[in-house]
């Protein structure tokens, strides 16, 4: 799977160049699918997000007409959450057409990681702020109820769910606290279920650049039916091969049944992008 | 030990207000330890840091006078982060004093996750922002070259480490990228080691409300040596029975040869308090 994983933090394009960019971002991709066939299955559609309608028709071109096998969308569009009604309807139509969409962190090293400070100090903002970005946007996935009216949805975090999987008790108390306090408030809770829950219906990739202990945590959270082997290529410093080479390696250390390990290497992206 | 856990976030006080409160916050605790020596083994200050020749002053009083076991700072100091050069004389009295410095998170609701917004929304500053105030700090601790300065310095972190665990070799690798840059950049590195390294010289308590993958991911990060046991009693919804409960629980399911529990319950809180 192809997916356009550097995402613009600084120039803005307008709607208009968005549209044009996604169109040929994607183009491109599905040209790649098709020139090189043993080394690609399929590819992800781009979005021009700044335009919903734009989007909709780019999303189902991309998957009608390139035979697209999901859709990349980023943490926030353009820094707002996922939860703004604005961006359902990509979901919905995400479930629609029964494509994962896929979620990639976005935040630019222009974040500042302390409030009197103008921008992010020693690469806090891609080390370890992609990571809360994850989280947060899970949280906003969830409480935007679209586990309720798609339960089947697919959405695939990144990095094995940033941090989720070692927060998961604290998320779980957490929304213990808030349930709570909106029952004490008599505020209506508009979920069907706990929003622990809900973190637990995402899907997450293997990317822990080789830690096994983290592996071993988030294959516990998301269970092995809902992972998948990734490799992060080529975002290293060596050209893709030393994450490669770590991913691969973490998942022979892992002790896991054989099953459980082919499940994660193929059979589970097979039936989640409907691959042949 | 006792600490004060529930940090002020929306009233500042004046540095004045602040000398006096922790002053009587650390008298208080005295008094508690002295009057109920079944229950408490120690108390850990805390101080006024807008002041930092008053918090210094208080630090001294707390260790020498009162007999605490230590000191506990927040993740930063009204937004300041904790590299800040005017921090660094509490972390060398600290280290001249050998007394453990314990991290506690400290965002408020009014700090947002998304920049249109005003405040966070879901409670996520506490469910998930507090970890990566934990993460966010050991960064700005490990660049301020105190971990140089006093190779022993003992600095306990929150809730294992925050996320940092599970982020073990995004670290590693984020940082190799840093240096890398550095180095074609000319510019000076001015720490000994791998920025790495430096996070394993952190101590970490265990709690991870009960979740035993995140403790083994977290036991692994640090080692069994550097972790203590602790409760996060009482800011459960049961006054604190909850938490006791399910960190008690944990360290039973965890797999780990009983010197390495006596550790964790025991034998590393009395080396790193300097307990009788």
């Amino acid at each position: 799977i192809i997916n356009t994983a550097n995402p613009p933090v600084e120039n803005i394009a307008t709607p208009a160049e968005a549209l044009e960019l996604s169109r040929i971002a994607n183009d491109e991709m599905a040209e790649l699918v098709a020139r090189y066939p043993e080394r690609f299955i399929g590819a992800a559609a781009c979005l021009p997000l700044h335009d919903i309608d734009a989007a909709l028709t780019e999303l189902d071109r991309a998957i009608g007409q390139l035979g697209f096998r999901g859709v990349q969308i980023y943490t926030d569009i353009q820094g707002q959450p996922l939860d703004d009604p604005r961006f359902a309807p990509i979901f919905d139509r995400a479930a629609a057409l029964d494509v994962p969409v896929l979620l990639h962190p976005v935040r630019g090293p222009n974040r500042p990681d302390y409030p009197p400070e103008d921008a992010s100090h020693f690469d806090s903002w891609r080390v370890i702020g992609w990571l809360y970005d994850t989280v947060a946007a899970m949280t906003r996935i969830v409480f935007s109820g679209v586990f309720d009216r798609h339960p089947n949805i697919k959405i695939v975090t990144h990095h094995l769910g940033g941090f989720a999987p070692y927060a998961s008790e604290r998320i779980r108390e957490g929304y213990d606290k808030w349930l709570k306090a909106a029952h004490a408030r008599n505020e209506p809770v508009l979920l069907a279920k706990h929003p622990y829950d809900y973190f637990h219906q995402f899907y997450a990739d293997t990317i822990t650049i080789g830690s096994v202990p983290a592996l071993r945590c988030g294959l516990d959270f998301f269970g092995t039916d809902r992972v998948m082997f990734a490799t992060d290529m080529p975002f290293d410093t060596q050209g893709g091969l030393k994450y490669i080479d770590v991913a691969l390696k973490a998942m022979q250390e892992i002790d896991l049944p054989a099953a459980d390990k082919a499940a994660i290497f193929e059979h589970n992206a097979r039936r989640v992008f409907r691959l042949p």
